[in-house]
């Protein structure tokens, strides 16, 4: 069979397997979850050995110890990631909410209820805890789903695959509800990537060049994530040893993130005095600072910005600056620089921090906090699949409820629809 | 200037228009949906005469007198369309509301508010009254909008969105906030479809091939609408009564719309006593009946039905007709032939109703109701920009808030990420 066939395959038994999962009630489903947990701690062996393959393989490309590093599993984190799916098990099933509802003039009683997606692809970088974070959260919100990993974790998410789906077999839940992408080329995920009326959504997890590939070639609908060109903007008004903490916090707290700050924007009445300390403070923790000549004035030390470098999300101890004449110029800023995930303003002025809020149009705004905060864990959502860029569907931290859809239900008593309203047959 | 260029000078107008549309309240975008609407009735000679090209040209093309109905426009269908202008006025604002939101335990606010899409495209055929529409129910929810409408009804589309800039010129709202794409080519639908990052949605309007088209070829993300396959289907506990008013009203009360049922499933136990009653009263009413062997079995006039029937959406005076075992068969032929739009069940059994809901995986679900009753006007929402039949962001009906997305915003006093939890900058 050609990888085609293999992956149509996979497609269709996810399908089926959706199918058959929607209706689970709750309880079924988070059986099946501390099933999956207890078949990652009792396989731990099995794991780790396939892992090992995959460690050695990066290793002899060249791989760095860092990214070695991520791939890496063992008993520790295997037993982590099983704590995880039980945490998963725990959240409310989203299943089911009635998301709105009343009775129609008419008498017919309107019900809008969630419902699971079906099946949802997900195509991931790095780590293979992905693999079975991805596969608890679709499960427990009803849905099959397609993981494609990074082929440097094959070995290692071809286990945790097979270990999760035996551990189903002895559930309500269908074992074909979690299934592994079959093979290791770009074409397997354009296979995915062209599932449409097969796979309901695909969610893109990784750097911007994967993302953007994944919106340019699918005809699944998409829900774009985290790539985030981060501001902070301190304002005229700001606390400025507020405004520092809060800069260095979402700077240098987790560089890695999607959610650090990559551009900082500083309104021109507090440069005087915000940017030359901003500069010592930055340098004393490591970041290099990309300016504009105004930024620049301030400091030998400042390397020379270009466009690039506001587009840019460094994802490292770098960060782009630019000083600004008013809040409306560093909106614009945002606006053609920044990626829409989240932008902060430090104020003390009511006036500007509301401004600020209604003019910049990200996924999360933040008001004298630190970007670092735009995070399904931080807003209490328990867990996160991803952080939405995007506009349709969901919109920052995605949880359990951004992976369902919702489905409208009307009772009526023999109900018909006239030219002149609503007839009750056989009334 | 190459027709591309007109569409990115167009489409770069209404994306600048959007960014100051976004934030006006909503008495200023009333104020301005009034002012549209005076301005329609003001100049209804200019688009009645604009109009009258685009009915001669179609006569001339031999286009039929019920398609010219739907395109022509005259002084009373020109007060109707401002009339829905001024009610979708007194609709209210979904930008601004708080979809969710609470204090975080570490004292951060956080609130999930309605915001605008941005710039919405619409791809419509037929009647130029969607221009209006489409343009009222953007504006309201503070988007900029992208209209491309039927070649045939350019001249009157032209009129319409000339007539409507001019008015907003007098208003806060940006004249560019409503823009027509230039040109009636094949080539002005790709500009639009292929516009990522200026247009934020497209929502194609027609038939399933113009859908199926602009899903197909979009980089920028769409709602399908509209496609309606919808099943009526009488269980073995139904009230054949009910059933039999409940089928005819779907059929016939208005075929040439997507809720209207183009299938009938009848359970095996009641064939008899209901399929040749039935086929006698859809007669009676004009319609023709396609069935499977087992309905062709109880009347002469049974044309037989091939696979494509039961996938077809006639939008006429015909029906797909089938007999199923159980309800789960019906439930399977919904599955494999439906548009997931709205599917109906007649039944007295609460069991077999809650487990019809449970299993029919389709935007709407009706029990003891017709499925002509998935209608944005008669589920409340006072107004529809189409009917969406796929899973992301809108499912059903769409009003005012399926047309706008949301922000979370979250306020702190300097709130600090830190590995040990959250600090408080400066205290």
């Amino acid at each position: 069979m050609s990888e085609a066939d293999d992956f149509l395959k996979v497609a269709h038994a996810a399908r089926e397997a959706a199918a058959e999962l929607a209706p689970l009630p709750r309880a079924a489903k988070d059986a099946a979850l501390h099933a999956v947990a207890d078949a990652l701690v009792d396989r731990v062996g099995e794991i780790v050995e396939a892992n090992a393959l995959d460690v050695a393989a990066a290793r002899e490309g060249g791989t760095t110890e860092t990214m070695i590093d991520r791939l890496r599993l063992n008993a520790a984190r295997v037993a982590d990631i099983a704590g995880a799916v039980r945490e998963v098990a725990d959240l409310p099933d989203p299943v089911g909410e009635v998301v709105r509802g009343n009775t129609l003039p008419n008498g017919l009683e309107l019900r809008q209820l969630r419902v699971p997606l079906g099946v949802v692809g997900i195509i991931y970088e790095g780590r293979p805890n992905v693999t079975v974070d991805a596969a608890a959260l679709c499960l427990k919100s009803g849905n099959a789903v397609l993981l494609r990993g990074s082929s440097s974790a094959y070995h290692s998410n071809t286990a945790l695959v097979r270990v999760m789906q035996d551990a189903l077999k002895g559930t309500e839940v269908p074992a074909g509800a979690v299934q592994l992408v079959p093979g290791t080329t770009r074409e397997s995920v354009k296979h995915l990537m062209r599932a449409r009326g097969l796979v309901d959504v695909l969610i893109p997890r990784g750097g911007a060049s994967l993302i953007n590939s994944v919106v340019e070639e699918s005809t699944v609908p998409v829900i774009e994530t985290g790539v985030g060109n981060c501001h902070v903007y301190v304002d005229a008004d700001a606390d400025l040893d507020l405004a520092m903490e809060i800069l260095v916090n979402a700077k240098v707290q987790r560089p890695s993130v999607c959610n650090a700050a990559e551009t900082l924007l500083v309104h021109a009445a507090v440069a005087d005095a915000f940017v030359p300390a901003a500069l010592a403070r930055l340098a004393q923790e490591g970041v290099t600072v990309h300016g504009d000549e105004r930024v620049a004035a301030y400091g030998e030390a400042v390397v020379p910005a270009n466009e690039d470098d506001f587009g840019q999300e460094y994802l490292s101890l770098d960060i782009a600056a630019a000083v600004v004449d008013t809040l409306e110029d560093a909106v614009a800023h945002i606006r053609r620089y920044g990626s829409a995930h989240t932008d902060a303003i430090v104020t003390r002025s009511q006036k500007a921090a509301r401004r600020f809020v209604a003019l910049v149009d990200s996924a999360a705004v933040a008001v004298n906090a630190s970007t670092r905060f735009t995070d399904g864990g931080e807003f209490g959502f328990g867990a996160e699949i991803g952080i939405s860029t995007q506009k349709l569907h969901a919109r920052g931290p995605m949880g359990l409820p951004e992976l369902t859809s919702t489905k409208w239900v009307y009772t009526g008593d023999g109900h018909l629809r006239t030219s002149a309203g609503t007839v009750i047959a056989g009334s």
